[in-house]
């Protein structure tokens, strides 16, 4: 068990917090320096501060110095194109069991945000293989697992998944691809029966595609569902709600690998 | 890393899945038996049996043999009093960035639902302290801990919070107690500057009085939000979602302890 | 304009409402008796009560007096099948701009719950055409509209769709059918162009089936929206919201019959 | 009962939906002009047009001709404050009973909105008392009401409610001002027993000063809500919610006078 570090350390990643919440995600290196509108901050100036501490630019404007939390760092993901939100993240790390030590096959990396939260929820002593056969998608998601110190954690695959995963005897499968339902064949060979299905997906013609190749394909206990996340503006005298929320991600869809569905539905919930 | 086994071992948590999704969790022990209403089913027959097969009680009644998700795990927590959902556990888990090896303190153990959560989470590597005053409640926590085989990362402490924590430089602190307004001060001592805290609190009126003292202990980018959950039924045919949802469980609450508030507001999101 | 009646009269219809909400709409006739299973209450003891009494029942039962409101006439409509909620009426009247004198057809008549509605909303000096296949459902509706005084505001057909509608120069048709995408021809021959369509359907397949006939019958400016409404416990040291409510009722779908819809995506809200 | 026409009038209430929807309500007027981003449009040219026709502005862009709906003359008012959306106003419309030929008090006019909605549901034979201590804000609500021709089934009052009302025996008053709790006993004078009262406040503060008010002050049933309205792009091969939403506008009040509220949380629903 390591115990938290009360100062910031050459190799740390950090978060600077400016005003208005203007915030920079950066892996502490002695001798670097980071760029923002509101002035030059040296890393050499943040190495040895206590996390919590107010810092300034060299134009003496504020920023807070904090450790990122796992949904910081997805937020800060740089992006081409859109990424799972942490409401998503959460529920679907919860509902798959994702933990440590774990070795989990992902099927569609984009960005790496979720490829970041599975990395940091199996630990040094798990796993992620990540396929993706956009090149320069997976260039990208190689880039920011880096700048997070998490790349030996994860084998990033360019290849496309109709031709099959190499893994076999794996934990969980989650794939955030268009069609994930052309390859249901494959996820079984990697998951052996009982693993855990996970997929998102944008679209209610999507799911009319997948549920009947789930079933088709000897997976069961399905579960759709979609998360919402409401904000509170955190003022006391006041208190409501924000004005305005996300109203669509995705679908969530989970699935269970068995050995034969005969009959599953008698034994799913009503 | 682990490699996902194949099939049931005497030690491993599995669940049973029978008819209507009346589910059982339980520890596969040599030469024991499961009672339900459904007939016996002997833990002997279910070793060495691939996951995901189809077991048959004495009676001859059908059962699905899996691997339990954290969430099938938590849902299952044998409780006395209200629990935390999936839904918002998965949510809290990424805000707060838990992650295998981790030090996390939680007062209010309750039946130990969050404790679970957080222990699967920090891994083997990690460890939990949980704070409960009633004696009932912090036994049965310990039992259902114990019946998961995650009792050696999880130490109960019978005691007020308002005491104090002993623990000091701990990653995150995890509140689900009436009043956590009034413990602030001890929170501050257990996590240093930089520290994650969260909370669930089930009133407006808690939030009312959460907000001011947060402000007032140096406790910065405060988070408010709740989360909603809504299941669709797997009829492709009939693609609509379920008819009824939960609507309330608890007003989350997110925080970072930092050295000095003064002009946080600056800082915060609009 | 007719001043609010302060006392219960001959022929109003009432609501008494008994303990733990158990209540009753009746229309007040002199000599008779309403039976509950808190004991009878005579009709001549509520004549001449001003509305808000508390009266009592022949056991000593007390009730309170009241005149409905319509959400409370929707509520009470005795019925077979699912009705539509008040969350989604209300919404449909505003949308659709039902108001006082007009004209509307409504096809699927069911038990009657937005026939009511519309012909509350419409008055005396409006009219009703409602249609329906099921002989027995168009029964149950006339019984109910002929129980609130409303019959003669409304035109009960027992006649199949599929054959047309009577009806010309209509203000806004309304339907609540399985498959509205089957009857647009008519509808639009019901409306003229620039009338207003609504609908409610419950599966996303039926928005499938509609959106493309909608779009292929000259229909314009279509809406598709699903409303929620979350109750709080009306306790101010505890307030917060109930524990579950309705996810799901049906998607509501709103178009505007038009001339030609030719490059109709370009004038439509993106 | 009046039909549909078919043709627009002089004098009537039109909409003008351009390229992305862009729209204008206008009344027509014999001689006018209406001048937009996109060209003038001449009013004589929209007179005698069939509604949902396609017209041309001088510089050749395309509108339609359409009778707003009561949703779309809500959505175009005049404001300077924040206005009631027709999600909520369907449902307090509904929850009320609001019907033609009632009077109906209402205190906080604003811009007008839910004066128009009111105006609209009680028709010509019904009246609107609006109350509004801001002048400036009066007169507002006053134009928009005119434009829309509504003006003769409106009394505006320049006053402020803690003198009291003027009107008695009233079927149901609506409140849209911060502190609904310090004017109970005078909106009990203006309904008389069993009358239906309802308000709309954006915080849980404000929900915490008037349940307890209420209580105090012989009102009963009550009962408190919020309403959520989530769109869906209307594309049928890729059908999905919209991407945001609106998160929160207010909470919904509604309670009944009664003679005396002892004991009366026995009659409540749980």
């Amino acid at each position: 068990m390591t115990n938290y570090q009360k100062t910031a350390k050459h190799g740390d990643i950090a978060q600077l917090v400016g005003l208005s919440h203007k915030n920079f995600i950066l892996r502490l290196q002695e001798g670097q320096e980071l760029q923002t509108h509101r002035g030059i901050v040296s890393h050499d100036e943040l190495i040895g501060k206590p996390w919590g501490s107010k810092v300034f630019s060299h134009l003496g404007n504020p920023f807070f110095l904090l450790k990122p939390s796992l949904g910081d760092l997805i937020s800060a993901t740089r992006r081409t194109t859109q990424i799972l939100y942490p409401k998503d993240i959460g529920f679907i790390l919860v509902t798959l069991g994702i933990g440590p030590g774990q070795h989990i096959v992902e099927a569609g990396t984009g960005s790496g945000a979720m490829t970041t939260a599975l990395a940091h929820a199996v630990g040094p002593d798990g796993h992620i293989t990540t396929y993706e056969m956009r090149e320069e998608m997976l260039n990208l998601a190689k880039k920011n697992l880096t700048n997070l110190g998490l790349q030996d954690r994860v084998t990033f695959k360019h290849a496309d998944i109709k031709d099959g995963f190499d893994e076999r005897d794996v934990y969980a499968l989650f794939m955030d691809v268009p069609n994930p339902e052309d390859y249901l064949n494959h996820v079984r060979e990697v998951l052996s029966p009982g693993g855990f299905f996970g997929c998102i997906i944008p679209t209610t013609n999507q799911l009319m595609n997948l549920i009947p190749a789930l079933r088709q394909g000897n997976f069961a206990f399905i579960e759709i569902c979609e998360t919402f996340l409401r904000y509170y503006k955190p003022v006391s005298e006041r208190l409501r709600p924000t004005d305005r929320m996300i109203a669509h991600t995705g679908y969530l869809v989970f699935a269970r690998s068995i050995i034969s569905a005969e009959d599953i539905e008698l034994f799913e919930k009503k």
